[in-house]
């Protein structure tokens, strides 16, 4: 068996180890086209910020072990220009030595990756403008940020764009983020995501959100971005990291069909059309594992797994992939955003029906010194209960939170399920009630009935058709900043006050984090009144109402 | 509807306060003893070590809230004497005014908890000798700390215990601990628990295994605990903490059935024999949720949750409570042990048969800053794969293992669901393919017969049966130190050195943590050798064979 891989990171490289474990006696080469296989992709960032020191950290696998301990056939510089499938081979061009030659394959496995999409911009193609991709990029970067340059301008908000951000910031440089969309992180629900755009302009990071570069115009001394508003921004250079596109055209050129976004269509066990050859990691288009919907998650988890599967599937084994979960996870500074499944807006461009809820606990029981505070937001079938999403912002606790959630959707559970779930408690690390079931409570209790809820994006409407809204907080928070149009009656004089409220007209109560509205308004549905709870409460409510992009 | 709850910490308070939710108009009754209900008893320990500063932390859910915010009739210092089923009432004595008097229920849940048990040894009720239970004991204790008293005794190494002697160490005493079984922290399996106990010594604590108090003697200068090996030990006081017992005399004494260690019996609403009475938390009996045993453990987590599930039964619900999984964590200093599910020593015990792994992974990226290792045992079923229970050690990132895979086991998945887990990945978090992934890797190889695995306890009797074992780490590691017997062939060396080993005769490989030891025996199975690799390495032989009790 002769085994070609195209790639030798993540999914090349998992698939020419897991190959060679199989199969001592396979020939199997790998062609990369830069210096280093498997080299630490995610750790680039960190190194451009010097979190990372060494250099050598990056090089994970280096191609001394790769040969030694895989006695796999490593060619760097070697940049493969073409697949003949009907005679199985490959032609592939010494970088070195400009010469090509041809190698055969028994099973050809594609794994080139996704490079950053570059638009049509005029002064694209200039010096000061870069992107990170490889080791090359981020040597050229790790030069720049240390060098006497100041200002950088980052395109893209995307995860590659922040940490970008992040570790030039860290250098000491002053950051712009020039983003299109309406928000930063275009993975997770924009009101998830305000607290960690306020964080990163509080870092010093200027976000400029809904605004796109125009051109790129360099001269001696620096670099002029032009923006879509009118506005241009000054500065030493750019990075451009607006999204990556699979590199799939050595593919699509031997027939190898791809997808409408350009990822090479594969099949569960990674194979594309052509039975022989298989496509890993981000040039590959694979399903969701929830929607079932074809998909492109530019991901290193799923790389590495697919470059296995594929690896075990031309070794005659029958694994398959069982499709991509979407989970997530960006630092921004001492922040965490995380997220597992569909978001909000996934659900709402596919017109599936969903419920969702926040919550706001905090990482490890108040008492115990060092508490922090997260949101946390679950998404789910209004049906089944099933869980169709996670996601959570905070500090410390919030992967731990959305990696058991990811387990859950993996299982097919529901959120009647996150309810049982039995953690770990100690007052350092949780809570006996974890944030975990905590969800599981206040989703459950929706779908059974026990706890109406409103939604910030139906306050108005409700508002405007009479609604009576009771802000149940004590006197000082009420004081300290309200929802316009709310009265205060403090949960702990309701009993008292019943007589101040209809039961004629629906009541939306609302408290800091959703707590004492629950309470509220499970105590007035009791007396006869029609009272839901304002889900996140007053927190999420002023987080998305009070912009930090407005309000800055 | 008259509810009366015996018991107002934990599982008490959760029932009191979820029956108010879901009957405004029901008259709740909470009879605590003490004077506080819902105080954070696993507070207690880091109250008493100065890492909780403020007392009044402790009270999570002061009497006042109790009382307005969930209208509960909270009635402290009031000892419930008896039950008359028959007439649904119960005898409660006011323990400041001496009076007793009759209060009548339609609903009644025991929550009385568990009491620490104090065995008959003689000098056990003396003055200097405490427990830690409640706020009283943890006032008491904290004044001791404080106090000038230097050396402090601790009996028994189980959470408490453990908790304690740190917190007392913390305080500048000097701790020791004495516990009867030849480990620390009983409910893990012994090898795992070895690093904590080594930690523990490190940290300055006096550990001894093995040993019991005999008598306790003591006049004004102070304690002297004479030990069952004939040593004694000389200090200001002693805390017991070797377990505890339900308390559950008043259920038993009203013809309400408990199990053979002393819990009240409960159905799956957590019912006892009289439907019209509850137990909830350490005073229940209840289900493993993996072997369907009867089972007790006193945690907070289960506890809270039996209450919730008591409080919906009875107010027409048909929640079940599912039955405990064993989850628990336990921080000693910077160290944190975690478990889900069932030990090996219980497989043992109930004869089942089971297989297990083990890996030693880091939390994260080894190249992004601050990576701690970790070791992690997976125990599973041999023939489905299903996961029985996991244990883990190390310092950060050890909690999140063990969560996920306790959504794991409650879900009823395999190690083969762990190999296709996606769970979020950026280097400061995680890897690529994380420590949950690693541990169905490694399981699912052995399940399919790719990776035949030896346990230490076996390498002698493969040695005298002429097993070959061999060391496939560096010359440097293998000069630094090695299991006897060994003989040295690097990885990178093993494929040209063939001709040196057998294949008559079997081949155990090693290497530190279990990876090299992995790829050296799937090679040489391939040349025709018969080559097992040794689960958990070199690392779990040393932690094993070189016991800290015994090289200190």
């Amino acid at each position: 068996m002769k085994i070609v891989i195209i790639g030798g990171v993540a999914g090349g490289a998992s698939a020419a180890a897991r190959a060679r474990r199989l199969n001592e006696k396979a020939e199997i080469i790998v062609f990369e086209r830069g210096l280093h296989p498997s080299f630490a992709n995610c750790g680039l960032p960190y190194y451009v910020g010097g979190k990372i020191e060494a250099r050598a950290k990056l090089l994970v696998a280096p191609i001394e072990m790769l040969r030694e301990r895989h006695r796999l056939d490593v060619r760097i510089r070697s940049n493969v220009t073409s697949i003949d499938r009907e005679n199985q081979s490959v032609t592939v061009q010494n970088l070195d030595s400009g010469e090509s030659y041809s190698e055969s394959y028994d099973k050809l496995v594609i794994a080139t990756g996704a490079s950053p999409f570059r638009p049509p911009i005029p002064g694209i193609d200039g010096s000061r403008l870069l992107a990170l991709r490889d080791l090359h990029d981020a040597d050229r970067l790790h030069d720049l940020a240390t060098s006497s340059a100041t200002r950088a301008v980052v395109v893209g908000a995307g995860f590659v764009g922040i940490e970008i951000a992040e570790n030039l910031q860290r250098r000491g440089l002053h950051v712009t983020v020039v983003e299109l969309c309406d928000q930063i992180l275009p993975p997770w629900d924009q009101e998830m995501i305000l607290p960690v755009d306020a964080h990163l302009r509080k870092q010093g990071v200027d976000v400029r959100l809904e605004e796109s570069a125009t051109s790129f115009s360099e001269d001696e001394s620096g670099l002029t971005v032009q923006l879509h508003s009118g506005k241009s921004i000054e500065a030493d250079f750019a990075v451009v990291c607006i999204g990556v596109r699979p590199e799939s055209a050595l593919a699509s050129e031997a027939g190898i069909e791809c997808g409408p976004r350009g990822g090479i269509i594969t099949n569960e066990h990674m194979q594309t059309n052509d039975s022989n050859i298989y496509a890993v990691g981000d040039v590959a288009q694979v399903r969701c594992f929830i929607s079932n919907n074809p998909t492109q998650i530019p991901l290193a988890g799923p790389a590495n797994r697919q470059g296995r599967i594929a690896a075990d599937h031309m070794s005659g084994r029958s694994s398959t992939y069982r499709g991509t979960q979407g989970s997530a996870i960006v630092g921004i500074f001492d922040m965490t955003a995380a997220m597992t499944g569909l978001s909000e807006k996934q659900l709402q461009r596919s017109g599936t029906s969903y419920e969702k809820i926040y919550i706001h606990p905090s990482d490890h029981a108040g008492y115990y010194p060092g508490a922090a505070g997260m949101t946390l937001k679950l998404i789910f079938a209004p049906e089944s209960g099933m869980i169709l999403g996670a996601q959570a912002v905070g500090t410390t606790g919030v992967d731990k939170r959305i990696d058991v959630i990811a387990m859950a959707i993996q299982a097919g559970m529901t959120v009647y399920d996150l309810e049982e779930a039995e953690l770990c408690y100690a007052p350092q690390y949780g809570h006996a009630k974890d944030p975990v079931n905590m969800a599981g409570f206040v989703a459950s209790d929706v779908l059974r009935g026990d706890q109406p809820i409103v939604h910030i994006a139906d306050l108005q409407s409700r508002h405007n058709a009479g609604d009576q809204l009771i802000d149940v907080r004590t006197p000082p928070e009420f004081a300290a900043g309200h929802i316009p149009g709310s009265i205060s009656i403090p949960l702990e004089s309701l009993r008292g006050r019943l007589d101040e409220l209809s039961t004629n007209r629906p009541i939306t109560t609302y408290c800091k984090v959703g707590q004492r509205g629950y309470l509220a308004a499970k105590l007035l549905n009791q007396y006869g009144y029609h009272a839901s709870n304002l889900s996140g409460g007053y927190k999420l409510w002023s987080n998305v109402s009070i912009r930090p992009d407005i309000s800055s």
